[in-house]
């Protein structure tokens, strides 16, 4: 581990492992099943590991991400996110085309009849999730009729399937208190069920139902209406997750060398370029005392009792670990110390 | 344009060079020098713009952006910051070797010993500025004193050469009242020269006082002590730079699609990932009314008056230029509406 050059972003082994082992047997002794997001690590090497240990497939955010993972091999990809303009619409159905199970979401009845248009044209399926905004207030249809008049779009449509709803709970996953989670997610499984209700009425089956994340991984994961669930930072955890209270140890770090020191305070070659601070500031792992502030190169630490010398190298434990993993272009893989793997991060930039 | 897919990193080709000869003209004709910083837009391309213009070098902030630069042709670098661990000294050692004039900040005596080491094993030249502390309480030497210290251990050094001063004033470039930075840098001004009386009444020639950015352009740079100026911003601007009323002009934006649109909302397909938020959320080019808040693959738009449809392209104006760009792999440069050039950021995530 001493001959990696920082900054360097680390995986821990061991804890990577311990987190896709437990929140994969979580799941598989439940009805939901786990389709982990690939745009927390965007690391197809995680991603099989995650398939190998139970997941049924993919969650991702964006087509080129999708795109990353079919060519990585891997069969069965959810796009949980709208996929506009003909051009990656074009370029969805070429992946779907080309033997991959592709599934998207839609809000829209304009992008519905697009989606047909093309995957008609390529003669392939695409699954499509009708979006419910299920408390959120981003994407998605607001009420039960237009979830029934979207999903009768799509029924009717060729070259498309429908599968059932997208309903992602992003207004729950900042909430401290489980109750408040709890709370939240019985709230979403009354208007869910309502429209499932709604749609199987009109000979529509629900096939999927699938949303949820690390925050609510044993509230939506726990034999609730949902059947499939898109956890994704529970693989590296990170200060923000970490303050829930969650099971899952922290796996992702940011090794950085301390290049100066003054009294009460050590500068490190490790600022926000490559640990992000949407989240707020990093921790220092092992070291809890300490306090960070990151300029542009620069992470100030406040070090009232000299811990640090110059040469010294740490580790900063990142506020939200997508966000910084999308700074790299490879994990330093460590198991006890020793630098096990190198491994490249395909997802890294893939924002279209 | 309509051919780009998005998000897209955008660059307004005339706004840009204006930008580039505004700066150069200035500092032609006054004492200082310019030597952008390539920390900001980690384009080579952009580089080769500003040296014809009148730069006499580059600046960046890690070994592994000189080594980009020095690849890329450009032979009088600073690394305007501290070079630490003995694999990265001997790189930079042998950048210098390979025949670039290659300029270091230093603030460390045994820094200073591993420099002068790496150099003479590899029978290279390494310039070297002593880093001191103007007042950022970042890195840097607090005192007179360990500054003639620290050159006088240069100047004995074999394989180093000393330059003069690193004075960078990061402290100030955020006032908003000019007032207040015109004060902030007099008062450098005047521990800078003592300083360099200091040094050269020791017989120690201080060549070279480097700092300045794109917030003191016009201070720093007009015929102060200074003689380097290392403004990287200025080519772009942002909404932070822009509140300072500077007179560069936005260069720099991203290009993203409303992919969902809400009674008094729309959602955009570029979030956090393609667009910094350090410096808080970006705006909307030419609707200045519209506010924006980025998830980490949406942007969300208020939009009251339903200005934005779906499938609309917007530009979002970032508050943080050099960040953003860190995000991206390649430029779309367009001039009048039609994309002119696509450029590579080899510089991007070379942050070691």
């Amino acid at each position: 581990m001493n001959t990696i050059e920082t900054p360097a972003l680390l995986v821990d082994m061991d804890a990577l492992e311990w987190n896709i082992r437990l929140m994969a047997d979580f799941l598989l002794a439940r009805r939901a099943r786990l389709r982990p997001h690939f745009k927390t690590h965007k690391s197809p090497a995680i991603c099989h590991r995650q398939l190998a240990a139970g997941a049924k497939g993919i969650s991702c955010a964006k087509l080129s991400e999708a795109e990353v993972l079919v060519s990585s091999g891997i069969r069965d990809v959810l796009i949980a996110n709208q996929v506009v303009a003909p051009a990656k619409i074009a370029r969805l159905a070429g992946l779907a085309r080309g033997g991959a199970c592709v599934t998207v979401c839609a809000d829209n009845p304009r992008n519905v009849a697009e989606l047909s248009e093309a995957a008609a044209r390529a003669g392939a399926t695409i699954r499509v999730l009708v979006e419910v905004d299920v408390g959120m207030n981003r994407c998605g249809v607001r009420t039960a009729e237009e979830a029934l008049a979207l999903a009768r779009q799509i029924a009717r449509s060729p070259g498309l399937q429908f599968e059932g709803i997208q309903a992602y709970e992003g207004h729950l996953v900042q909430l401290i208190d489980i109750g408040a989670r709890r709370a939240g997610v019985a709230q979403m499984q009354a208007t869910i069920g309502g429209i499932k209700t709604l749609l199987e009425g009109n000979g529509l089956a629900v096939k999927e139902i699938s949303g949820g994340g690390t925050a609510t991984w044993d509230i939506t994961g726990d034999d609730t209406i949902w059947t499939e669930i898109q956890a994704g930072s529970y693989v590296f955890m990170d200060t923000s997750y970490r303050d829930m209270g969650l099971p899952f140890r922290d796996s992702l770090s940011v090794l950085a060398t301390v290049i100066h020191t003054h009294p009460g305070k050590a500068v490190t070659d490790a600022g926000m370029k490559v640990c992000s601070v949407d989240h707020g500031p990093p921790s220092v792992k092992g070291r809890p005392t300490l306090e960070v502030r990151l300029n542009e190169e620069h992470g100030i630490v406040t070090d009232e009792a000299a811990e640090l010398g110059y040469g010294q190298r740490i580790e900063f434990v990142p506020s939200h670990c997508c966000t910084t993993v999308n700074l790299h272009d490879r994990y330093f893989c460590v198991r006890g110390g020793t630098l096990e793997a190198v491994w490249p991060i395909p997802g890294r930039g893939k924002s279209q």
